[in-house]
C-alpha cells in the first residue's frame, strides 16, 4: 500500500517545467499556474477556478472511508482552494471514474455526501463526466468562484513586517492519517482527515480585509506551503514554533498534509485589530506564528522560544 | 481488456438521478448538467465550461498511443465540447495522475502534445493538479470558453422543419478503434481515433449564425447523441441513412464513438445558404442527413432511400 507516496520529483518542480513550456500561450492579466486558483479577469466579476484530483490508494483507501464522506471531502478540498484566494465558491464540476461494484449504492451515497456540501455552502453542481474504470476510483473536482478582483489574495502579496497567521490547530489530519494506516478508521483525528472542516466563510471574510495581504490554504504542511508565499513575494520568514497551535508533535504540525487551515499574512499595524474582529465574527481564534522579513533567500528561520533551531523539515508531497 | 466498456446503467440514467438530487442547489440562469458545457451567465461575456476524463484501459491503451498524441487528444476532445456550444475556448486546466514509470520522458512528451494543441487553438493552460497513481494513468481536462450568450447553441433549440446536418465523415474513429483492439496501431483510422480533428473554428462560426438552432458534438454516435437534442427540444427526427457521409458500415457510422464531428440543425429556409457559405469559408462540406419533425415521442425514424427501416441501433456508452 502506497498512501500519499513521496517521490523525488515533486509537483512543484514539474510545475516549473510546464510554466516554461506554456509561456508562449500566456495572455495578459491571467493569474495562472502556481496559486491555489487560476483567476480569469472580467470587466464585471473575476472568475476563480481550482481543480483537485483524488485517486484511490493514493489519496484515500476505499475500505477506510464511507462513500458519503469521500463525496463530501472531494468537494470540500476544492472549496478550500477558492476560499483561500478570498473568493466565494458558487459552482462545481465533478468527474468520476468508477469500477463496476461501485456503480449503484456506493455512487448514490457518494453523491449524497457531495450534495450535502453543495447545499451547506450554496455551491451548484453544473457539470461533469462519469466513466467506468477497471478497478480503482478516480475523482476530479473543479470549484469555481466569482468576486471582486480587489478581494483576491495571492501568494505574491506578502510584505516585509507582515505578521503570519494560521486559522486553526495544525497536525490533526496528519495524526488521523497515521491512525488510518494503522487501520484505526474512526478515531477523532481519522474522522477529521476523512472529512476536514473548511474555512470558506473565513476565507471570504479575510478576502474583504485589505490589511490581509498573501493567503493560501495549508495542504502540504506550512514547512512546504509557506515557501510558495516566500518565493512568490521574494521575502523570508521567521516562524515561532512555540506559537504554532497543535495538539500533536511539532513535526506533524508543520509537515503534515491536508490541514486545510488558512495561512495568511496581515499588515503588522493592523494584525491585532483583524485578530480581534475575526474572533468577534467567528467566535474562534486565528494564531500569529511569525513574521515576514526582508531577504532574497526566501527561507524560513525557525525559532523555539526565541532560540534559532535548524530542523530538516519539508512538506508533505502528493506527487 | 475492457475498452470503452458498456454497462447496463449508462451515463444518462445516472445524470437524471443527479439532476433530481441537486435541484435544490440550482440558481437561476445557469445551463447546467445535460449540455456539452455548463454556461455561467454574466453581464459581460458568458463562460462555457466542459470537462472530460480519460482513463487508461477504458479510453486509451498506453502501448497503442504515443504520450504526445494522448496529450493532444486530452485537450482536443474538451475543446470540441466548447466549440459545439458555438463558443471559442480560451483556457484549460489539466489534472493528471501518473504512475512512477511515466514521470519523466513520458510526461514531458504528453505535455508537448498538450502544448501543441494549446498553441494551435490559442488556449492557455491556467491550472491543474498532478498526482501519483499506483499503476494506471487518469487524466481530467477542463476547457473554458468565453463569448456572447446569443451565440450559445443548446440541445433544446431544435425547431420543427429544421434540417439536420453533420460536419464531416462518420465512423472513421470506430474503425480505428477496431484496428487498435486488433493491435494495428498505425492504420489511417487508428491515427484518427488517437488524434481526432476537431471543428473548433467551424463550431464558433456556426455559433454566430442565428439560422443554426441546436448543436452538439458527436461523441457517442448520432444514434445516441441526436436523442439528446430530440428529448431536450421535445421533437422527433427523420434521418436518411443513405445521406450519411461514411466510408465504413452504416452501423459504425451511426453507433461508433468519438467522431467529434458537429451535429446541428438549421432553419429549413436557410439551410442551403448556410451550407454554401460554410463551403466558401472552410472549403469543405457539411452534410444534410435529415429533418426535425413534430412529435412528442422524441424518436428517430430511419429511412433508407425513402423506405422506413427499423434497426436496433444504440449509441456508444462510455459508462
Amino acid at each position: 500500500m502506497k498512501y500519499k507516496q513521496k517521490i523525488a520529483h515533486g509537483e512543484f518542480d514539474f510545475i516549473d517545467i510546464i510554466k516554461n513550456m506554456f509561456v508562449d500561450t500566456n495572455i495578459n492579466n491571467i493569474i495562472g499556474i502556481g496559486d491555489d486558483c487560476a483567476i480569469i479577469p472580467s470587466d464585471d466579476e473575476i472568475i476563480a477556478i481550482s481543480t483537485d484530483m483524488l485517486i484511490e490508494d493514493v489519496h484515500f483507501i476505499r475500505e477506510a472511508t464511507s462513500p458519503y464522506d469521500l463525496g463530501a471531502k472531494s468537494l470540500l478540498v476544492n472549496l478550500s482552494d477558492v476560499a483561500a484566494m478570498g473568493i466565494k465558491p458558487y459552482f462545481s464540476l465533478l468527474s468520476i471514474s468508477i469500477p463496476k461494484e461501485c456503480r449503484e449504492i456506493w455512487m448514490i451515497e457518494f453523491m449524497k455526501g457531495y450534495h450535502s456540501v453543495s447545499k451547506e455552502f450554496g455551491v451548484m453542481l453544473i457539470g461533469g463526466d462519469t466513466t467506468g474504470s477497471i478497478d480503482k476510483i478516480a475523482i476530479n473536482v473543479v470549484a469555481i468562484g466569482k468576486g471582486d478582483m480587489k478581494n483576491v489574495k495571492k501568494r505574491e502579496d506578502a510584505k516585509v513586517n507582515d505578521r503570519i497567521f494560521v486559522s486553526g490547530v495544525l497536525g490533526q489530519s496528519a495524526d488521523g492519517l497515521k491512525d488510518i494506516l494503522n487501520k484505526k478508521y474512526n478515531t477523532p483525528n481519522a474522522l477529521i482527515h476523512k472529512k476536514p472542516t473548511i474555512a470558506v466563510k473565513e476565507g471570504v471574510w479575510l478576502g474583504k480585509r485589505e490589511e490581509v495581504h498573501a493567503m493560501m490554504d495549508i495542504s502540504d504542511g506550512i514547512a512546504s506551503d509557506i515557501k510558495h508565499i516566500l518565493k512568490s513575494s521574494n521575502v523570508s520568514a521567521k516562524i515561532n514554533i512555540d506559537k504554532i497551535p497543535t495538539e500533536t508533535t511539532i513535526e506533524d504540525a508543520v509537515c503534515g498534509g491536508e490541514d486545510y487551515k488558512l495561512l495568511f499574512t496581515i499588515d503588522h499595524q493592523h494584525a491585532q485589530k483583524i485578530k480581534s474582529k475575526f474572533k468577534e465574527v467567528f467566535n474562534c481564534e486565528i494564531y500569529e506564528i511569525g513574521e515576514i522579513i526582508e531577504s532574497q533567500n526566501n527561507n524560513i528561520i525557525w525559532l523555539d522560544n526565541n532560540v534559532e533551531i535548524n530542523p530538516k523539515w519539508s512538506g508533505f508531497r502528493h506527487f
